[in-house]
């Protein structure tokens, strides 16, 4: 499966009292390494959603493995697990300038209208996610 | 001027790791001091959205006088200290149970339709508004 | 197993562009209904961290049902599911006020000391949160 | 003065349901600015704080002029407007690829001890930062 990678430093505003980044932040982690998996696609998620095409999260999981703090360097590298007609999964692994595993999680999404009910992805972009989620870097 | 209190909690997402709450989250609780003027005042913000009155922030300040932390209680008084047919002025006192004080600050506001364009506020709204704000507690 | 309520109202900050809440807060209000269980369970978390006692979340799973918006009134419903030497498990429901299942979800916890070394929770702590976790409402 | 610029994209957790980005992320931005400024400058905040120099914010003012949105490419440049022994001003402006100005604001910090007294500036650190301050580009 095709990794984006994306680096970023922890935010002075991420951390909290013990000291180190405050577990929620992961999920925001996840959602730019979503957003720039996207673009990689060759469709980034504002167009998408311009287009009338929603990717809300429908469920999450995720393990902290190791802690991170304040202004450390990290990488997120994010892949899209499965993809079908209804909706789709990423993973994602979040790691260190040491490659040590910080955490790692997965997202569910549905598609679906600006509404939020249900619909199908339009076939030419799902044609398009697919090609580049089973390619080679 | 008529105040409106608002209590809360500090909530652990809030502390940075200085101990503290993260100054940036006071502007989050200036919007709860207005969310809830507003609804004392009999109109709440939801349903001005919903009418298609929007007012967003154009300007902030805030003075950050003392320290609060994880799980204080806090109050947050909120003043509307001016109201025109193009926008308001928000003021605001945060205070811990002893009644020190916190943080103060103002927001000032601009009416505006759904598309951020200017526009004036709806006479019966704006009336409302300015018996609350000038009225006794 | 004891449940612990927590009401609460969305707030603005909470919303995202869709309309509606922005997954990643659930965890922040899962957090809050955490503080809430160990307030009532004798044992606030703000005191158990000043004895040097840390309970830093290792795992989040999560399942959002309906979407909630700025303002809605809602429940977080707390119980902890499991409880050792070395960590414990809280789950969590969010609901509106006609009892509508918004969110559901649990989180996993060691129990460590300031620098983050795993530990035994003290045992008179861990007898009483015990007790808690199974009494009756 | 010296004027130090960073870069980032918004992220779609700083949106609100006005379709913008919610006004208290633009302090966080501004401290991303302050962060890489303190690192051109030579001293990492990071190990400022590791040294046992905190540099909380005591004001903020800001102006928010422009709409930004979710994946918006923008930049912050940040200079350091005054600086003495007790404490220091930054000044920013957050501006779209166009170049035209979003936002801009100050922030006041002093100089504090890690348990928040107020302390003044080590010699040799307000020494550099003096230096950089008013150096070009």
């Amino acid at each position: 499966m095709r990794a984006v990678t994306t680096e970023l430093r922890v935010r002075y505003s991420e951390t909290d009292q013990m000291g180190i980044v405050y577990h929620a932040h992961y999920l925001v982690w996840f959602e730019i390494g979503r957003t720039e998996w996207c673009r990689a696609a060759g469709h980034p998620y504002a167009e998408m959603e311009r287009s009338g095409l929603f990717i809300p999260v429908t469920r999450v999981d995720a393990a902290f493995r190791r802690r991170s703090s304040y202004d450390d360097p990290i990488r997120i590298v994010t892949r899209m697990a499965a993809l079908g007609s209804r909706g789709c999964t990423f993973s994602y692994e979040v790691r260190n300038p040491a490659d040590d595993l910080l955490a790692d999680g997965t997202t569910r999404h549905v598609f679906t209208d600006a509404a939020g009910r249900p619909s199908r992805g339009p076939t030419p972009i799902l044609a398009a996610l697919e090609r580049f989620r089973a390619s080679e870097a």
